[in-house]
């Protein structure tokens, strides 16, 4: 990549070196996001609200196709409705913020501004619902949450972050059920479709379950240091809330009944996620069905010959094919500067066009996933470049699919799961028990968490690693953001 | 539209009785919004919010092709930046809402929730710009904000509203200049080709400027009962802000300057005002661009021959051309009932197709807008829907405009003023001195306000209708929400 790589390069930590210095330098020198003045929260640069945009876009779309309609629901909750699901207010008092004073007066029910929104959306519901007749609910909504968070980083944990949250009633505990693996399965597409970014589905421990539902569904992934980030999640809450919120409906047989109910999320955490799956120290990589410019190009010696001309064609046939592309076309900067900004900006493709490859009917191409360079023909050159957006995806998605594999492993009892946990950093298979008494043991013992319960069960052995009882439950233990 | 009507028709109150209560019964029966358990907060419900996804859309668009990038900034603000520009914080201190305690611990200092973002982003700009190069920053996010109102109707006044916040800086106070003028005319556009809702564009009256800024435009649109409704503002800011938040950057001739900032915001207020330029005693009227549902058909005598498959066939002709269409199959409501749900609801286009209508190769087709009824052939309908909603469109916006026009009226002093303002509720065309002292006068006396200087001024002399004194700008009074 030449000398001019280095002026970029040098900026960006190695990640072998210090993992959260180089996620740090990575996220805030690519320019995604800033830290604001209150602690905890940040600002979503352009760049970086762009790909929550294709986040956004990408889940609009199948929620509208599996049914589900947007609404708003408000900001600020009473204290009163925070605390009648005696599960959940447990789970969410102690990192809320309180709304105390509105203009000059002092506010007589304090309001905290919404952690998650159950509590405001089943009074509502409460309100409306009447007849079996209008169920299923299938609301969502895109909004801010604020959580107050002692330990902060961008994206990964902040105290206010975007999400969608999903909230429906059904008639039946089937139903409910049903939503709630559709949903998961969606998550797990988007994350593997979009992000390029393999994901385990699997139930959470009942320590790990929301506050206040029945059980937790997750998709776990595994980053490049080994941690898993919970990547979303989807509840299955049963009656818990619709009866603690009074939500009843007259049902077939005429009888009052309560619904059975769902929730679910993913937030600006899986831009963290991709990050820490794709990345590497000369900056972000960015899959190219999520990156905000998927193909830039760069013009070599712009005034001779007709360089532009060629230029602004493929800009053309690129656009017209529905792919996101920039022409760099800045007179300031010199080519080398502009090629170590976008490969530091994670666009998966440069094409660099100058009067000698125009000669040879060819224009040099630049793939950030493999920082390959390669020739290649003018003819029908928006195709190639299609098809290779497709391989860069692919390949992205074969390589974190390869690592999580070669970072996965199995162990018997304790001991090697120590060792492994300590020397290996990574995914560890293990037979459990099911008893919290043997959770909380391997967390106290050595910060990792059980992740999930997968579907996909393998049949490790009879008895729990931990306490060495019967079990039957194969479980993922990490470490995790 | 036979007996059926009734039902529904009966349960709005005529606006000619009471025109709140009208608003009201129309917002609320047709499912677009309820109330909050926090008073003066709402809920926007599923119908309610595909319009205003729909008015997303058009602006998100808009924006984007006019070099603006979309980020986000913290819902909360240190309450020392929100008094860093004095008459700001003189506007905004008496309505915002304050949270004191994170957790269970009080801050140390009081955060407000954005009422708009102006010191916030200021705080960031201020941080990150560094040269002329950069210029101009153009950005804008969607969010909620909360404004402690006092008294509130939904989507009119709220205490907490949706809203798209632009916020850009530039080189010269020209740029600055025509970048608030580019986007009043976005906003004028979008009321008029998406909302069928005509605007006057004026500058507002110092007394009627933004808090803190230099100049504000406004669109300003007249209502039903011949109030006005303000329906969106761009304010060329000045430096008032970069100065106070120290934002500066080298200039072409390397000395450090302060750049010209602007601002600019439409909020879900403009639902209501579509609301009460269209709808009428039967319920909701919609402009076809921007509701939910554009055609529903009504499917008669669903079993018999091939109906099913004659709806069909046109939903998904209608849908291939990108138009918004469902098919009302409930097997539990006869069709009167469905008739006046939709009509109630304002979908543009209702369509009935019965076995009759098959043999006589036609369908039957209502429109909201005049509630008329005709047979339409079934050869090529769906080209002659098409047609049909533009129609409406043009229709639509002709006949508001109409009663802007025969709304408006002249006036040359005060007697003539009042008694106008009081009898015949509309916009008035006055000259005025530009005299603060004139411009409260006014308002003392009548509650009407000057809603803004039209940019198309007329002459109609050059004695101010207030005080008698000099005068040579044209303004529009109105009443208003």
């Amino acid at each position: 990549m030449g000398k001019n790589s280095n002026q970029f390069v040098q900026e960006i930590t190695t990640m072998e070196i210090d993992f959260p210095q180089w996620y740090t330098d990575v996220i805030t020198k690519t320019d995604l996001v800033d830290y604001a003045p209150v602690k905890g929260f940040m600002v979503i640069k352009p760049y970086g609200y762009a790909i929550w945009e294709n986040i956004q876009n990408y889940l609009d779309k199948k929620f509208k196709e599996t049914g589900h309609k947007n609404c708003y629901f408000p900001l600020l909750i009473p204290e009163s409705l925070l605390t009648k699901e005696a599960e959940h207010v447990e789970g969410f008092a102690p990192e809320v913020a309180w709304v105390t004073h509105g203009g000059h007066k002092e506010l007589e029910e304090r309001l905290c501004v919404r952690p998650t929104s159950e509590t405001i959306i089943c009074t509502m519901y409460s309100k409306w619902l009447k007849s079996y007749r209008e169920l299923p609910y299938l609301y969502n909504q895109w909004c801010s949450v604020v959580r107050w968070e002692k330990t902060t980083r961008p994206f990964l944990r902040t105290s206010e972050f975007l999400w969608q949250e999903g909230h429906t009633l059904h008639e039946t505990s089937e139903e409910a059920q049903d939503e709630t693996i559709k949903i998961l399965n969606i998550y797990k597409d988007m994350c593997e479709e979009l992000l390029a970014m393999p994901v385990v589905s699997g139930q959470k421990s009942e320590s790990e379950k929301f506050a206040g539902g029945e059980r937790t569904y997750t998709i776990e992934a595994l980053m490049h240091d080994g941690k898993a980030l919970q990547s979303g999640t989807s509840h299955f809450l049963g009656q818990h809330f619709t009866k603690a919120f009074d939500i009843t409906f007259a049902d077939r047989g005429g009888k009052l009944a309560h619904p059975y109910h769902t929730s679910w999320g993913v937030s600006t955490r899986l831009i963290g996620g991709l990050i820490m799956t794709h990345s590497d120290n000369r900056g972000l990589v960015l899959p190219p069905r999520v990156a905000p410019t998927q193909v830039v190009i760069v013009p070599i010696a712009a005034k001779k010959g007709n360089v532009m001309e060629k230029v602004d064609e493929l800009y053309s046939s690129l656009k017209s094919k529905g792919i996101r592309v920039e022409v760099d076309d800045r007179a300031n900067y010199s080519p080398g500067w502009k090629f170590n900004e976008w490969e530091m900006k994670g666009v998966p493709v440069r094409v660099e066009i100058g009067p000698k490859d125009i000669e040879n009917n060819q224009a040099i191409v630049f793939r950030r996933d493999l920082l390959e360079k390669n020739s290649m023909s003018l003819d029908n050159i928006s195709k190639s470049i299609e098809i290779l957006l497709e391989d860069i995806h692919n390949t992205l998605l074969n390589k974190a699919t390869t690592h999580r594999k070669e970072h996965t492993y199995e162990v018997k009892n304790m001991e090697e799961f120590k060792k492994t946990i300590e020397e290996t950093p990574g995914f560890v298979k293990a037979m459990w028990c099911g008893d919290d008494e043997c959770e909380r043991h391997i967390k106290d013992e050595t910060g990792a968490t059980i992740r999930c319960l997968p579907f996909e069960q393998e049949n490790l052995g009879n008895i729990c690693f931990c306490c060495g009882k019967d079990a039957d439950k194969m479980v993922y233990i990490a470490k995790a953001y």
